[in-house]
């Protein structure tokens, strides 16, 4: 069973907009209102493919009640904790570009912060792999995925940014998904292999670096690897980085060797580009993807550091 | 006692983003959720200023609960007719520019709307003016707001677009106050003091055309008059076409003659401009604004046609 964490559990609305004109009032065409967060994305991803697993996190209030809801009605196991405050809610505008609002989340107390722990602990005892995604709510210790990731006794896959990223590496996870933003922010380089050296030093089992159009940099046990689509997918991007830890999370689960488990990686995180709705994904385009993606080495110059 | 009618009544989100990117993901710096709807906006400012009020329309949903409450807990006195479906959602950015999305409404069945005409001639047999605002929902007739400005025995101003805009005016509202687009959108033509002509004939009143900047021109039975500030008030015009429209509302049922009526409402809409909430305004500016508002008659060349 694989568990995914979201602590910011969010109620995700996306927001069809062909003609949108920034400055103006624009009339939604189509509105899809769906639970998210990305820990949620990647269990829902991972529960399409057919494995076993568990969403859990914080929810809270009337938008806690629908995520779990729509969890339900899609039928993705959950168990989350209650907090008081209500979760939050992004939404993403899909027009001539895909802009995404994401409020910053529910307070929560110290007292919410601790039963879910308990919670955790349960959980991650059954876990084969261990999923820590995205933001801290107000009111979580800023180290919450260093301690999550030290009190799960298997394998950990830490997607996060800034302080949680930062922090949260001293966790050991065995994984670590940045994008280059997210890489730039927590190594404070904007050299995309000087940055996933750092993190690696800094605790990172791997670091795999989603680079967009240009696929992923991984630093790996396994050396150093480049993975990219021979031509980038065209689409909407929002979501593709759950795809991504949902395969290296199944990967890693699974003992699937690094090449194959970037390989499968980068051609889900490009189903996912493929779909127009955050979390969903056009599985049925994987195998013509899968022969489209290429993988180099680049072990002599990148890992020397590590020797 | 002024009654306005807000049959797509929204909960609406403000979303303060100061360095909004579009095509990226965006943190929301601080989040406003109230309720919404343009009559519902109307409401909210005549209460502010001391009038009787009470705002009607639909509600449905967990967020149609939310919109009472939030009225109950700003004062505003409510009595609105309830649908099964959700009402929805409209988000704001404020950022470097004002960006308005709108979702479409939930569908309303025929004998929801029958339940509400019921509602509605119940509390128009006791207004001093009837105000209805915004947009309908899917399942309204068309000319929902020809026949509440038929049934209601008073003074009706009504605020509209489009195809409820067009066949609206038919009801022979006492003032219709379009924006520069609603006009070129309901008479056809892109020439402001032509298209408040083209409304008049079509049955309004009187016809108050928001300008933004330039103020309001105005095809009165005093005449034609143009309003406005002597420079433009700098802010978030969101919400300003509700106060201007809510002026217009209380110098209707206190006979306040059409000069003084539109001093005051130019300088109330300067007033909501000042703030960045949608709904909100800053009354405290009231006095300042009013003392910059000009006003100069147009009677000789625009009148004609009506002599």
């Amino acid at each position: 069973m694989i568990v995914t964490v979201t602590l910011n559990a969010a109620l995700d609305d996306t927001y069809e907009v062909p003609d949108a004109r920034p400055g103006e009032v624009n009339r939604v065409a189509a509105v899809h209102r769906r639970p998210g967060g990305k820990g949620v994305n990647v269990a829902r991803v991972l529960h399409g493919l057919g494995h076993e697993v568990v969403a859990t996190g914080l929810v809270g209030g009337a938008a806690g009640r629908r995520i779990e809801d729509g969890l339900a009605a899609s039928g993705v196991p959950a168990a989350f904790s209650p907090v008081a405050a209500e979760s939050r809610r992004t939404v993403t505008i899909v027009g001539p570009e895909v802009t995404m609002y994401c409020e910053p989340g529910p307070l929560v107390t110290d007292v919410e912060w601790r039963a879910f722990l308990g919670r955790y602990d349960a959980l991650a005892a059954d876990a084969a792999v261990v999923v820590l995604s995205g933001s801290l709510p107000p009111g979580v210790p800023p180290d919450a995925y260093a301690e999550l990731a030290r009190r799960a006794p298997g394998p950990v896959v830490l997607d996060a940014d800034g302080e949680a990223l930062r922090l949260g590496v001293a966790g050991r996870p065995d994984v670590v998904k940045p994008n280059a933003a997210e890489l730039a922010r927590a190594s404070g380089t904007g050299d995309t292999a000087e940055g996933v050296r750092a993190l690696r030093a800094a605790g990172a089992g791997a670091v795999v670096a989603s680079l967009g159009p240009d696929g992923v940099l991984a630093d790996t046990p396994d050396g150093v690897l480049r993975t990219s689509l021979d031509r980038p997918e065209p689409g909407n991007p929002t979501g593709a980085g759950d795809a991504l830890v949902a395969a290296l999370a199944a990967g890693l689960a699974g003992g699937v060797p690094w090449p194959d488990r970037l390989r499968r990686a980068v051609a889900l995180a490009a189903c996912a580009v493929r779909s127009p709705v955050a979390g969903e994904l056009d599985a049925a385009a994987l195998p013509a993807l899968l022969a489209r993606v290429t993988l180099r080495s680049e072990e002599s110059h990148a890992a020397r550091p590590h020797e």
